[in-house]
Order: C-alpha cells, then structure tokens, then sequence
C-alpha cells in the first residue's frame, strides 16, 4: 500500500519562531523517534517559515519522493497559519467545515471573550475538502491528513508540542502502522546504563551494533548511555517480540549490573521504587548540587513514600549544624576540607540519623568555575552514602568540559547510581575510582 | 558583496541520530538567533542523515538560492562523517591537509591509544582545496569555510553542541557579520518578565509589535515571557543602539515592575546578585519542589556568598522538626494543612530563623498528580516569604496542563519573582492573587 516512491519518511516544521532561534523545534525529534519504531525511519527533516508559499513548495517537493510526510505547527487561529490553505491550494480543492468542529470552537470563543469569534478563529475546524479529521484533545487546532497529487500521504499536526503528541497518539500512529508498516512485525527496546563511558559500553557490544536484524544503536545523553534495538520478526527468524527480548537477556549478559533499566525509566524512578517495594527511606544531603538531588527523587510521583528530609549544606556552618559534621574536618592544619571523603561520608551518616532514614545519600564538590585548587580541580566530587550496612564515600571526577550545570547533572546520576548499587546488594565502587 | 540571488540563510544539520529521533537538534536553533541577530533571517533549515549524497543534494539544492549556508555535524572521525568529502566532491575538486591540523591529531591519538592513528581520525584536519578552516579549540574536528559553484557561502561547523558554538564564535561569526550583514548597523535586545501571562504582556505593547523598525519579537517559555527588539540604524533614524535603548525606556514605561532582566541575564542571577549587593543571605524551605529551588539559586556562580542553608521538608515531620512548624497546622479539626497560607509562613520563617539569613523562601503545595482534594486540586502552591519587613505568603495557581515538572518549574520562578519585588522593595502582590 506504500505511496510515493521513496521509502522513509518527511518531517515538516512550520512556524517563523523556528527559523528565528525564539524556539527550539521540539517535535521533529519525538516524531522521528517514533517513527523509527514503526520502521519507517525519517529520510528528512525541514524547517520553514509563514510566508505564503513556504508550505506548499516543501511539500511539493517531498510529494512522491517518500510515502509519508508529517508536519507540524501553522494550523493556529493566527492570520500566518497558513497550512489548511496551501495544502488546499497545492490540492487545487477548498476548504470545508470539519463535521462538528466548528461550532464548539464559537462558543468556547464566546465563553472566554464574551464577543462572536473572528473567522481566523473559526479555521482551526477546517480542513481541505476531502482530507480526514484529527482530532485535538489538548487544544483547539484541528489536524487533517490527506493524500497530496502524487501520491504521498501528509499528515498536518498542530505545533504545540503537548498538542502535536496527542494528536499524534490519538490520529496518526495507528494510520502509519497500519499503512505504512504494511503488516510488519516490529518490536523497539531502550536499554539504559549510566556512570559509564560511551566507549566502554560500546566495547562491550561491538559485534552487536554491525547486526542488520535487530538493528542496534548507542546514544550518549551527559552520563547515560541508552542502547536502542529495533527487531523484525522475519519469516526465518522468530517473532519481533522474541528476538527483542532474546537480545534484552544477551545485552544483560554483555553489560551486567550496569545496566539499569529500561525504556522510559528514569533512574530516580528505578531507585524510589526499589526503596518503595522493601518500605525503606531516604535522605539527602547536598553540597555542590544545591538540591537538584533531592529535586530529582522528587520528579517521581509518589517519592513521597520514600523521600521525607533532603538538606542543602551549601555552607560548611550547615554541615556542622544541620548534620553534625565535625567542624575540625574543614579547617586546621592538615584538615581534608569540605571537599572530601570524610565529609562525604560524614553528611550522609548525618542525614540519615537526623531523618531517622533507612540511606542518607550525600554530594559534595566543586562545580566551578571557582572554589578549585591544585589537588582538588573543578569537577572533583565525593559522594557518600550511609546504610544499615555502613558507610562509604567514593570520588566521582566529573567531566569539566561540561560547565557547571553538567558537574552538578553528573553528579546527581552518580548519587543516584550508587545508591542503586547498594539496594542491589551489587558490588561497591573503589573509594577512588573515577 | 552578497553572493547568491536570494537572501537570509540556510541552515543544515547532518546526523543519522537526528534523523532517528535519538538526538534532539540543538545547534539549528542556536544559530538562527545569531544569524537573527545579524540581520540575516534564516530562510530555512533542514536536516539530512550520512547516507552518501544527502549532504550535497541539499548544498545544491541551497546554493544560489540563498547567500549563506550554515552546516553542523559530519566532520567528526568516522567513516560515517562525509561532509568534507561531499563539499569537495560538489567542488569538483579534492581534500588538503589543513597546514598544521593533522600532526597534533596524529599525536592526540597517540596519546590517548599508544598506537598510530587511522585514516578517518586524521580526516578531521583536512579541508576542500581552497577552503578557509576553522579551528575548533572544543574538539578535534576542524571546520571550513568554502564558495560554492552558484556563489552561497557554506560554513561547515562540527556538531556537538559545545563545539559548534564554539567554532561559530571564533571563526563564523565576525564573517558573516563582515560579509553579510554588509555595513548594516543592527542591535538587538531581549527583554525578559515572569509570571503573568503572555496576554497580558503583548497587551501592553501590541503597538509595538507591529513596528517595522525595530522589530518586535514575544516569546513564552513557561513561566517567563520574554521581548526581543532588533533595531537598525538607517540613514533617516538615530543608530541602531540609540533606537535599542529608546525602546529599552519604552518598555520599561509600558511594564514597570514585571521586566525584571534583559539578554542573558537569568531571574535566579538577578536575585542573587542583588542579595550579594546588599550583603544579605536567603535561606528555602521546599516541599512540593523537592530542592529545585535551591538549584535554581546555585546554577549561579558565587551563590555561596548569599546562599548558605535549605531544607527539603517533603514530609510534616520534616517540616516541624527541621523547620518548627507548628504539628497543629496538619492535622486536627478545622487545620489548613501542608499547603495552606500559615505553613507556607512558617516554613520560610522557620528557614529564615534556623539559617540566621535575611530572608527565608519557602514552598508548600501539590504537584500531582496525586495529593490533591477539591479544595485543593493539583496545582495549587503557596509561596511564603520571611525577611526584615515581616512574612506573607501568596497563592499562585500552577498551569496543570505542564504536569508535575512544569508545575514544579512555575513555583520556583513564582517565589524567585516574590523574593526579587521583596529585594527591589515593589509592592506585595495579593496574598490570594493566582
């Protein structure tokens, strides 16, 4: 049933707020991810403005060159959202009114403005004769596809991003599975490790990236590095489903316990729920991550159940009286400083017993650009970690190049990966490792 | 001296991950606000992957149709990165050794793997015959700069981020500015408010908007809507930074006390620096936000000098062990609970007295999505603020539709902007105000 003669797909931006820097396009990238993950990967991105005539000639150019096209933005109530319009144009058709779309678009106007809407308002219920309707749960633009003069098939999102994903996942998966992934047997899996190189993990799965079923990829986001397969259940081989998870126990197999989770797990997710499942608590104590820490723990609904006490001891007085770490630690002669393993260790044993938690988790460094000397340059960071096993700090060098924000990024998934370490019961890092 | 017959430019990003969705595009958006802000609109942008050809089907595609072309990405040292290749081949002529690029590659690599380098590594030192490199003082690929057959510029930049920007900085920048902003004189200003809505702010200056010269901009990022201005100088009106400041004045008059920052100031640094002026210090209490406050105080540098002590009081029992709000507040006939006016208070007087700091800054309130009552439904945060001139709190509404992180997000600017009128000595805002 593929349209058009190419293969892949074509994604579309539209809007003058891309092209001027004021927003960064985030839907091209959610598109095309699950694209991929039907198996129809995208052969081109493109980005134009309002003016008249920009819409149109990027998709008359993609016409017949790939089967879909999806685009984003321009279905607004403004005068410069032109897409209906052009699509119409480039149809030679009009526009008619999308069943039913209309009049609740003029009574939401008059319940909020008290005055009848303007007909720029009332375009967002339209669409060109002969396309099929997407309806938008999260806003008032309608979105439409139809099929364009040569053949490909174009489906108009509105730009909003929450918009753009719901009528994506309401209107447009299920088309382009069905018609496009032509009864494909397709299953995508997200493997995530972190606190590790790149090229670490990738020694580890060298042979694996060069397999052309399931298909093998490895994406570096600051310390996580996620390993993405997408398999396809083929005549001679089993079904998607099977290869994916035969492939999940041999990346196990391959990467051990540094492998965390999966898909869209987030680590603080991985940890709270561990810490849920065996009742236990946690508390924090933060130095150079000024409470990103514990604002991480919190992103997590229901952290509530394991999180009670966090502490930002951003100043060595706070140490000393909010967690009882010893003053001697920071100055006089020979003192290891704020810096340091015994700190480390001591603000997590603080948080813990001032919490009365099961972990105190502790982070404390130097973030830069100041504050650094010749033994301890920026990026250096111990975390300590206290436990009904014991305590224990380890020396996490952040990477520099990253600027502050990401020292103290790195060092939150550090934290949060030894802590993991420990619920596990998997071996401890080495005090000094880096 | 504009070569190619259209004008603005073209920007280009070159990645198999982008086109797979398992990298967001960062470089694109970065490069539109400077070419913005040199007068030199981007007329387009497109993304294409490492397939062989792609990169030079869209150079000749852009070529003659617009005077400058901007890529990222493909320069890198793997078999994958063909853009040198493919410029030079579009060229019709071959690749040179940059002068003095590729022995400090070859010794890098020696280095860092004790064996001789590979082709593909030192191919990061070479450039088309008759191209102008570009250092890269963040990486090891180097950039060029080359005319293409029908007379477009084409800047070739690497494409991780830091480098890119980095390689604009030092060697694309000054030459588009010289070439094609062509003796124009142009000044741009963004100026920046938080918590009120975006209507409210275009309301104040829809005139303006509509201006030809300069030219208004308005953007939203969640909480903080934010005006950019881009001025010329022409013969008939005073010089572009003249008319910049004129309407800096103007937009003062036309908001008052909701412009809080301009360019690339940030609402934590304004408040932190105002503090660190006046030698006070600010101590948080944070429930619904889980530390994310106190992060945003110490993403700025120096912060240490006025920020010294926070708490995570996520729990109650936190809250009045750590902070001494009084247990009757939660529980018991007729009590107004954690996120209620009175703890909100407490918390930040608490906070305010335990730190010995100026100023306490507290947030209580339900980020969903559970927790919430109807009295109470998600979203509902008070902020509460203890200084010399005595506490308050105020109720601010959080835009649910944002979820948890934006409504985590929202509270945080909205007690940032409560302590910045508290610092400035504006007047309170309601107690009840949404």
């Amino acid at each position: 049933m593929n349209s058009g003669s190419g293969s892949g797909a074509a994604v579309i931006s539209c809007g003058e707020e891309l092209l001027d820097g004021r927003v960064q396009d985030a839907n091209s990238c959610y598109l095309a991810s699950r694209l991929f993950r039907l198996g129809l990967p995208v052969a081109e991105m493109a980005t134009v403005g309002d003016g008249c005539g920009a819409f149109a000639e990027v998709i008359a150019r993609c016409d017949g060159r790939v089967p879909l096209i999806v685009s984003t933005g321009g279905l607004g109530p403004t005068a410069d959202d032109r897409v209906r319009q052009e699509v119409a144009d480039s149809l030679g058709s009009g526009l008619e009114e999308i069943p039913g779309a209309v009049e609740p678009l003029a009574d939401l106007f008059r319940q909020q403005h008290a005055v009848d809407p303007p007909t720029h308002f009332l375009a967002q219920g339209f669409q060109p004769v002969g396309a099929v309707a997407l309806r938008n749960r999260a806003g008032t633009a309608w979105g439409f596809r139809v099929e364009l003069p040569k053949g490909s098939w174009l489906l108009c999102l509105p730009g909003p991003p929450g918009e753009c994903h719901q009528v994506w996942l309401d209107g447009g998966e299920d088309f382009v599975r069905e018609r496009f992934a032509g009864g494909r047997d397709l299953a995508f899996g997200l493997f995530h490790t972190v606190s590790v190189p790149e090229s670490a993990v990738e020694s580890k799965i060298r042979d694996l990236l060069e397999l052309g079923n399931p298909r093998y990829g490895i994406t570096a986001h600051g310390k996580q590095v996620s390993i993405s397969v997408l398999a396809e259940g083929l005549a001679d081989s089993g079904s998607a489903a099977d290869i994916l998870e035969e492939h999940a126990r041999l990346l196990h197999q391959r990467l051990g316990d540094i492998l965390w989770g999966r898909d869209e797990e987030s680590l603080e997710a991985v940890v709270v729920r561990r810490l849920a499942l065996h009742k236990q608590t946690l508390a924090t104590a933060e130095s150079c991550t000024g409470g990103r820490l514990g604002h991480a723990v919190t992103t997590v609904s229901g952290a509530s159940e394991v999180y009670r006490f966090g502490w930002v001891t951003y100043a060595n007085e706070a140490k000393v009286s909010e967690l009882g770490v010893d003053a001697a630690l920071f100055d006089g002669p020979g003192a290891p400083g704020a810096v340091s393993e015994g700190v480390a260790v001591a603000m997590a044993e603080g948080a813990r017993q001032r919490a009365g938690a099961d972990f105190g988790l502790a982070v404390t460094g130097i973030a830069g650009p100041s504050g650094a000397t010749p033994e301890k340059p920026v990026g250096t960071v111990w975390i300590g970690l206290a436990g009904p096993a014991g305590s224990y700090a380890v020396l996490r060098q952040q990477w520099t190049r990253a600027g502050r924000n990401g020292i103290q990024q790195g060092s939150v998934k550090d934290a949060l990966e030894l802590l993991r370490r420990e619920l596990l019961g998997l071996p401890r890092l080495a005090p000094r490792r880096r």
